[in-house]
């Protein structure tokens, strides 16, 4: 039973920016399941307004519910808005691109991106799943997930997205233990050529880490200059996100702040 | 296989800007599943983010997953935010609440709201999905709407909203004829006392219809010159959004709007 909802559910996360709309048969090839059955799955979903067919093509797209979803969820629990916000702050002050991401399920969902306003930049795909292992954003929301969320994380296979991501899990959680003594994380290449992220956490009602806000830059531009000053914003707008969303930071994490507040 | 989907999936509905968050035995309760079976979709859903529960207590939301969908579903097809600007001129030129709804599956959700900035004015609720045999937006859909789509629509049991409403599907048919003459509907008081509303609806590139605009005021407030007044204002709107969102009206839609131009 469960397995079938999940397989039905898992369709859905094919769709993004970059691939807004995809075919049956490329969603039986992904899903590895049958195309009758991805079928009638694809059926139900659009019987719910999850997915739609766009008139007489054969190609499946994301349904007008979840706009309707997203607005019951945002109007009840303003999230998306209020990280915008922190976004466009960070890009116009430090003159980079930064991305905001919500833990979603088990995966990591960029929910909001504020490109510089300059040629050279990092683009993101709005809407992707960001890889746990291989992110600074991932890094940093497993440095303080709690253990089950990071051996399920830890165990899933982790593809190499560069020639210089970590898929070892051991030494992953070696890396762990470093962020938590700083309360960011850094991904130099990890997950993108020539892309640098630096995240840190934003925190739930419980002291989970709800997401993370970072900002990315082309890696041969990061100086430590500029590491420094991207650090302390994103620290800066973290902590008022945290409070603003009515999430509480655990002790360790808000010593870590208050050391970055005061230089 | 498709029942469990569908059952599953049917969960969402529950949540609106009115219950945002929903406790495990009540929604076993109403999808009328036994709990354990409801437990175990929840926690699929959980795990894909399309719910989340809310730390340590037992209430159930709409999780960040929503937020990821509805943004890639926005960026690759911006809907909403399209809407949103005409529902705001219509709200300010007439002076009563404007709202916006698509086909969502076999149910019409709403997808933006504009509230009239005056003390007594007709509130509606974020979200909430729309009956299509008691609405003037349900009604106009169905009227533009494919065989198929009625049929389904008018089969299922239909609900007395208020003492008006309709609820014999051979009168409803009726209904919809006189609905096509006009290209508008109207519903007074049949979905909810004392709330008047008249829609027009908006087109998809196959000529389907993908939703609807309305204006709802308070009943006692109508008036022929109001009347005449919305209707003229929601066809200049539905056909730039048609037009904007890249549909087509049907031509006989066309030939009416064509009139109503022309006063």
């Amino acid at each position: 039973m469960s397995t079938t909802v999940a397989k039905a559910l898992s369709l859905l996360d094919h769709f993004s920016e970059s691939e807004p709309e995809i075919g049956l048969s490329e969603l039986a090839r992904r899903s590895g399941v049958d195309k009758a059955t991805v079928h009638r799955m694809l059926g139900v979903m659009c019987d719910y307004g999850l997915l739609e067919k766009r008139g007489d093509a054969r190609l499946y797209r994301l349904g007008a519910g979840v706009l309707r979803l997203a607005r019951v969820r945002e109007t009840a629990f303003p999230v998306s808005s209020v990280f915008q916000q922190s976004l466009d702050s960070l890009s116009a002050e430090i003159g980079e691109t930064a991305h905001a991401s919500l833990v979603s399920g088990r995966a990591l969902a960029t929910i909001g991106i504020s490109e510089a306003n300059r040629g050279s930049r990092v683009s993101l795909v709005a809407g992707e799943m960001l890889p746990m292992h291989s992110t600074a954003s991932g890094l940093v929301v497993l440095a303080y997930a709690r253990p089950d969320f990071v051996d399920r994380a830890l165990s899933e296979p982790l593809a190499a997205r560069t020639s210089r991501t970590i898929t070892d899990p051991n030494i992953l959680r070696a890396r762990l233990q470093q962020v938590q003594l700083t309360g960011y994380a850094e991904s130099d290449q990890t997950n993108e050529d020539d892309v640098y992220g630096i995240a840190v956490p934003v925190f739930d009602n419980n002291g989970d880490p709800a997401g993370a806000i970072a900002v990315a830059t082309p890696a041969h531009r990061m100086t430590n200059d500029l590491r420094q000053q991207i650090i302390t914003a994103l620290f800066e707008q973290a902590e008022k996100l945290t409070f603003s969303t009515g999430g509480r930071a655990p002790g360790s994490f808000a010593a870590l702040a208050a050391k970055v507040r005061q230089g």
